[in-house]
């Protein structure tokens, strides 16, 4: 086998780990917690079927692969809860190293395309990148409105908490952020959320 | 909410439960059994990092779309084993049904776009859909050989079930081909496949 190929198979095979890396989101039907590959799949589909509500004209070939390779990193790293303030102080070095171990596996070439498109995402500058962390916001939302907010409730988090999140969905959707806002306000009002 | 988005929210709510549905390879590892969402997910990342070895050109995008809508109708349907005969005799009329129930909750114009895109799947007559069925050959193929074949051994599966299935990858790609051909030689002659 010629050593591009090999590569790229050595790569396919590690980023297999990912469906190990649990987060804190269960599945609806109050199901166990997902995992990192299935947040990815399900936001690239989200992606698809919703981008006509992002705010700019996206390339969504390239939205639906920043979704699907967003969360390699954590292999590593782990996921980092959005609400966890310890965890993230730490987790930019955590997902450098991360990185750059991961995508070494791939030839130089799509080493530096695919660590590109991390950074895009990371850096939530481009059109893309706004559109792709509106649904990765918006993903989890959708399945803890689903289970009544129970992963709210358990680890006690606030509106104030989950606003300083959600809010950036405006960035990549006005039209979405409407349904998250709704969301959340509904779960003040039911208490699942701390005022 | 409009009528238009709150079908798309409840398609990608109802499509959460594929993360339920397992197949019969391991993850990596020896691992658990994966899932078709985990699975969809990992062809996804693998037709755009190996597309340069189709044997036609690609719409990437569209192979990255179908690779993650192509197993939605196992919701209802359930996984059939590639080597279960009695399964496979139903899987159709099961297939259609699920189908019909499943993308009828997106809006008209979307139901329409996937069910064309999940039957040009089926079809496996165009570029797309031959290279979308490599990967979804080739991906299992390379989780069961890094478990040494125990897929294989459990199943009591012979060389010529799995060349009769994994054959069709040449269709697509000649040269992932090639790696098929010489994972599957290897493991008949460690006896993990039955001659
Ligand atoms: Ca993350």
């Amino acid at each position: 086998m010629d050593e591009r190929l090999k590569k790229q198979l050595d790569f396919i095979l590690e980023i297999d780990k990912e469906k190990n890396i649990l987060r804190q989101t269960h599945l609806s039907g109050h199901g166990r917690r997902e995992n990192d590959s299935e947040h990815a799949w399900h936001m690239a589909i989200m992606a698809y079927l919703l981008r006509d509500y992002s705010n700019e004209p996206v390339d969504i070939a390239k939205v639906m692969l920043m979704c699907l390779i967003h969360d390699i990193v954590e292999i590593d790293a782990g996921d980092t809860y959005a609400y966890d303030a310890e965890g993230l102080k730490t987790q930019k070095a955590r997902e450098d190293a991360a990185k750059e171990r991961i995508f070494s596996l791939l030839p130089e070439d799509q080493k530096e395309e695919l660590i590109a498109l991390f950074d895009e995402f990371e850096d939530f500058s481009t059109a893309e990148s706004k559109f792709a962390h509106a649904m990765d916001n918006l993903q989890p939302l959708l399945l803890n409105n689903s289970n009544g907010g129970g992963d709210w409730r358990e680890h006690g988090v606030s509106a104030e908490q989950v606003y300083g999140r959600q809010r950036k969905t405006t960035l990549g959707s006005e039209k979405l952020y409407e349904v998250t806002d709704h969301i959340i306000r509904e779960h003040v009002e039911k208490g699942n959320l701390k005022k």
